[in-house]
């Protein structure tokens, strides 16, 4: 803070200096703020706005006091207040009055804005590999349990039988559709901001172009006001971050009702489990539930994020200075909660008698037999009404449907015939043989596919 | 509710029925309902699951269907629950059983995702067109204003000038990642879910590519557990229209500071004004104080979505029917409050007069005198300091920055010669000379690039 | 609109109009604007502000319109904007100019804030006696079902045995709460803002305590500023209303497990299930899964108007309009959720067989066996320790506890004695015998306790 | 973990392990642990489940762990997962076998309860502290400023005269109904957890009121189910926390805007203000933004608790650790927040010329001569038709309301006489001469009454 309170006559308060301080959670964006920096002080030499001179030596510095912060002998200063300050006053010691250059032609609004594309743009990559390696995860056990017929639910009632691995493969679906939203985040995040000064851009004749490439940038950005005030691209990232936790918690949750007692489907891993402090016998999926627990913080960042930019007029306002904690947190949730469940799921015992045995009551052909009827000629809706009741007799009854006989099949529909008793759990999975249908020779192809999309980074 | 009530013996409560009812609200899916069952029905047709010539009479009924809506002689009925529901029963009520045929491979699970994707893929194209028009608006008085000078902010403060044009330009840009994004999100909301049944597939032959051409679909879903599960397209638009809605505040909250007798910028028209009950000079900017309240409408039906997804089980759950109050809110909400602010934009009166006052008070060049003393070989860090010194003097003193004299100026810096006489507004605007920067040419060359994207739907 | 535009030359553009028309959700609160405007006319002729002849007449006026309301026969106007203008338009139809009076010394400032909290102070204490009727239909099943033993739950795996009026009586505490939150809520809703004109207070010698007492206040607001600015009482309703959903969610989520075929602890009653579209067998506990997802609306709501409120000036901001629809959608989405649940709670028919089956399964009593050596001398972590290794030993061999021998039971602690055996389900509940534990007198206590609450208004 | 992974055959993950783990974060509950540990192992020896010695021992030892880390010499483990395990461990190896005996008759999920509970009561008390002296702040300033006068305003327009000591008073009312909430959220947090073990309560004689009035509870809890499963308290400390941050930003709204250059009514103390890193001549109120920018930080930590909570079936789950990051960091955001904004508040040098020129300007008499024109016998309508009229004129002359002729005054009403020219703007305070008005008098016994007030924890 110090540096920059030229006209003031009064030091900052301390707790207000701790107040605006941000080195405690900014320090990450080091590398990204030391490779900004260089690439700055090279595109100044070459334009004649300092000498080639001053930029080896800048960039030399810059070099050395990455090293230092690498090896952990860097002091981070709080009354330096953020990481930028930090490293330029470091930067000063180390080569002298020559580092006061480095500021020329930027400010810390672009600076700032500079580094926190660099860093959104590697959690987009990092987003993007943590969803293959759980996708991964999904088609491995998908793989590994091909004939597995389980429950599929609707309202958590037994609705239909379906392929366990169709079912996984749900998840593979959404999982992807997150990669499709961190990657399309990337066009609005891939761009450079410096350049645009405080925010009017700067009054030097700064090759923009130049720097975008030495960092990889895509564009350079078309409006300085707008390049300091932008902070879509986090909201972006927080968006498709809440809806890919939320994915998660949907996972999770089935997770946690698999390995209950009730429904018993699978066995989570020792090492995704833990015990209790007081119950001896308790086998708890810690990791799911936490999972799904982390879905309200990224819920909350994003909210955070968005209340925070609220109504701020243009440009830049010290009010986003706010964007750092809310985002670091989402993207180190994201990823840690990606890799735990890749490592849970891909360790997950199936049940498959479980499984099996949980397809056998209730009913779960109901449809094919409503379908039987339509087949031989009965409008669905009659047919639909006609099984309803059936179904409502065998349960009084305390009957499965295929302990029925043809003569009381035939008194709610006379259509029923003996070919009715060859509707089995085998001729409902196999009948729905459609792209997206939980026919084995369907889901065969889906594997396939999704094999070959974990190979599209 | 009473048609799929076949195996129950006892009537739904009736606030049971009300609490559980969505044709107070999901009539509006109507026309994607009845787009949806032609397009199934015609298919059912072709593939010889019903006849063609019950394919016919379905298609014949489904349109005096959809005319009785629109000529508002259709009732509604709560009892039968949703829209869904009560064109099939209408149908069936004119054609007969045979209307009981139409569900046949499809249950509402599929076909409610079909209607939302249907309104969804144009919610999207409506929310394009209304961002195109406010960007235009946008364009408007940047064009009829483009020599206007404004103070240039930061914290609220004045920084540098800046073009009121290049201004209004950054929210051109804001609203163009809106389109993107809106843009985006299409790829993963074009998509046809039908045929996915309630989970798992259906028991027929259907041809899911053929009705996906029909109605206009890129592609159709991959897995028939994900398809009825999935509701990320209205999350992502939720997403977009927030952060959309964020800009839109960010303009009202400008729009009504400039409206201010203190800044005095811009007068908003009569007719997006609006008086007070009591007193009677006031002209309030009502509609911007209402676009920048109703950015917490999105906000708030953001959250309401994804807090109702988070852990779900597979495949769909009754939760799920909540998707649509929240969503409709969304769209019209943003609909709406795009059209208002490109009128309220449109017709503002800019007072050039008062953006030049603000502009002369302020020290506004100051960074352009640190800058000249960086031409002159002052480290950047150094002439800052040596110019905010300068800057406090003419404050204490109650002078402009051009009131005072050369040799208070080299008090300062020996660096300062005659030439610190020729900084001026005029030269600061033109220094600001790169892609981005608010001088006047860069302005004029962004101006008419976006008059071209604007051509671009 | 029309009647406050005196000073402008132009009429409203048609969008706008609509954009800040309230009526279409405002004409909720017409009877609030009566009585309040009633109030206000008889202090005024009380005070000599305006005669006791003219109060007498807009008094009548006003009765008036409100049938007209009430039957059904007055018409709404848009262009009148909202429910106050219409009612005071109509007023001056029917009784002429004197109508003009009424709004004499007070403000639609102060007169919305009126309004509002009238409305919210009915809602407070709805709400009060929503809860307590779910409330009772909790403690009515408990009572009818003391008996009743099931697994208690943590990390939905079984953990001990408790009554299931013990877990039943655990959301009679939730909502007790509930009650409380609402109840401390009305010490700052009921304030009487009237006479803060529109923020400044009224230039006029009003009596504000006689109409605080007429509408039942307790207090006159303190500060005219804060009193057209303040919605807190609002965001507290909404607060307290999105915790109680959040426990009614948590209620929802159990009747889903516990209807599901794997858990089968109860039956919904048909009046608050639904059938499917599409599988005959079905029965889905759609009412509770619809409380849960409307969870999102409340949180949503409160998201919302929070949001709107951050960061606006004082006094009254148009943003402020948007405080209505939020809230009376919670206030409509709390009352019909608590309402349906205890429909839906007080026909639970409850499934003791399959309950007990539950609590023989799963080691229940291995925290007993752990408490059992800690009394014969083992310190806990021991004990828990000895037993922890012990219950791996009985599921590697698929026994349940009580199917080891006591030389079984001895290889893990030399502790163990014959009265090992004697440990049981019933044994376990009656030894947590203290306040808040689940031995069967204790809650036969707070069954007893909790009905002499109910009475508790 | 290790502790209590008894019956598992595997050591965790190590990724899992870090995921769960919450030391990191959780170690501040450790006075409240250890102070919880004290009450129970007393209670412990008192009831005769561990000798009296025992007791001794683990009381002697746990005095000495809190030393331990009080000096800063505790090794925080993470593999030991939290805080009571962490105490526990480091117990064990002080005190010996005996320690283990220390969770006799409780578990974690009472225990971490209580330790919440601690926190909660504690961060109420000092947020009721920090309220009082931002409102002294507030009455300071107000108290200072008595005589200054300043518009008041709606939607950002200047309105009515109204007094800086009134208008600072309306956030003394919000903060006091802030404190309202925090020490009504009190009385359900003050309540005693412990007893409540896992789930069911314990199988041990414990004495829990005992425990609960040597830890200062009011009550115990009447549930054990409710009691681990309860969350309420930091979801209402979260609300209350919103509430109030909110108030906040509409403060440092109004402290950014009035420090602007347009408004200029305060000047922000060096002390509370920074500078820019390239504009010389800038001094912005940073702190105010960031308090301001904090706001969604409040919001977006109470979403994420709301969230966590939703649809969690009873009694403790997993996900529920997810309670403590957001909540310590609501605490540490508001009491921080309100600090820094007593210390910026306590420091504004008020600017009363700057206030009084604006009060000049924007015809904020125009109500007082809609009221002359009443109180001489024209209906309020009609009257402020005529001074809206007015109005229009004088704008459209650029002259000032007083600056009109009688002659002119009288084209829009023949009511108008030469008394219309007393109308003043001590003439408009003055007439607001009732409870809640603007009238000096009244603020003068209102800056009396707070000044009480303050005194009242």
């Amino acid at each position: 803070m110090s540096q920059i309170r030229g006209r003031f006559e009064k030091d900052a308060d301390e707790r207000a200096e701790s107040y605006t301080a941000s080195i405690q959670y900014d320090w990450r964006l080091y590398p990204y703020d030391i490779a900004g920096s260089i690439a700055h002080a090279r595109m100044l030499g070459r334009q004649g706005i300092i000498t080639e001179q001053e930029a080896e030596t800048i960039i030399g510095g810059l070099n050395a006091v990455r090293e230092e912060i690498e090896q952990g002998s860097f002091e981070f200063r709080p009354e330096l207040e953020d990481i930028h300050m930090n490293i330029e006053a470091r930067l000063i010691e180390k080569v002298g009055e020559v580092g006061g250059k480095l500021h020329t032609a930027r400010s810390r609004n672009d600076q700032v804005a500079l580094d926190m594309r660099l860093f959104a743009r590697d959690a987009i990559l990092r987003a993007v590999e943590a969803l293959r390696r759980l996708q991964k995860a999904l088609v491995d056990v998908a793989g590994a349990n091909k004939g597995v017929v389980m429950p599929g639910y609707t309202h958590l009632q037994r609705a239909q039988p379906v392929l366990l691995a169709h079912h996984l493969l749900a998840y593979f679906e959404m999982l992807e559709r997150d990669i499709g939203r961190f990657k399309c985040s990337r066009k609005r995040t891939d761009i450079l901001p410096l350049g645009s000064g405080a925010l009017a851009g700067v009054a030097y004749q700064i090759d923009r172009e130049s720097v975008a490439k030495e960092l990889g940038f895509d564009q350079v950005s078309r409006n300085s006001i707008d390049a300091v005030s932008d902070r879509d691209f986090l909201l972006e990232y927080g968006s498709a971050a809440s809806i890919c936790m939320m994915h998660l918690s949907r996972l999770a949750e089935e997770v946690v009702l698999w390995s209950s007692a009730e429904f018993d489907f699978v066995e989570v891993d020792d090492a995704y489990a833990t015990g209790s402090s007081i119950m001896p016998q308790k086998k708890n999926p810690d990791v799911a539930e936490l999972a799904r627990g982390k879905t309200g913080r990224a819920y909350g960042n994003l909210m955070s994020l968005l209340t925070m930019m609220k109504g701020l007029p243009l440009a830049y306002d010290r009010d986003m200075q706010e964007d750092k904690e809310a985002f670091f947190d989402t993207v180190d949730t994201l990823l840690a909660t990606l890799d735990v469940c890749a490592g849970m799921v891909s360790t997950l015992r199936v049940k498959p008698e479980s499984t099996a045995r949980a397809v056998r009551q209730g009913h779960l052909l109901a449809t094919d037999l409503a379908d039987y009827l339509v087949k031989k000629g009965e409008p669905f809706r009659s047919a639909h009404d006609a099984v309803a009741r059936l179904v409502a007799r065998a349960a009084r009854e305390g009957k499965a449907l295929d302990g029925l006989k043809l003569s009381e099949y035939r008194e709610f529909s006379p259509r029923f015939g003996e070919d009715v008793f060859s509707i089995s759990v085998e001729s409902s999975l196999a009948a729905r043989d459609h792209v997206g249908g939980t026919a084995p020779k369907r889901v065969e192809q889906a594997l396939a596919e999704a094999k070959k999309r974990l190979a599209n980074r």
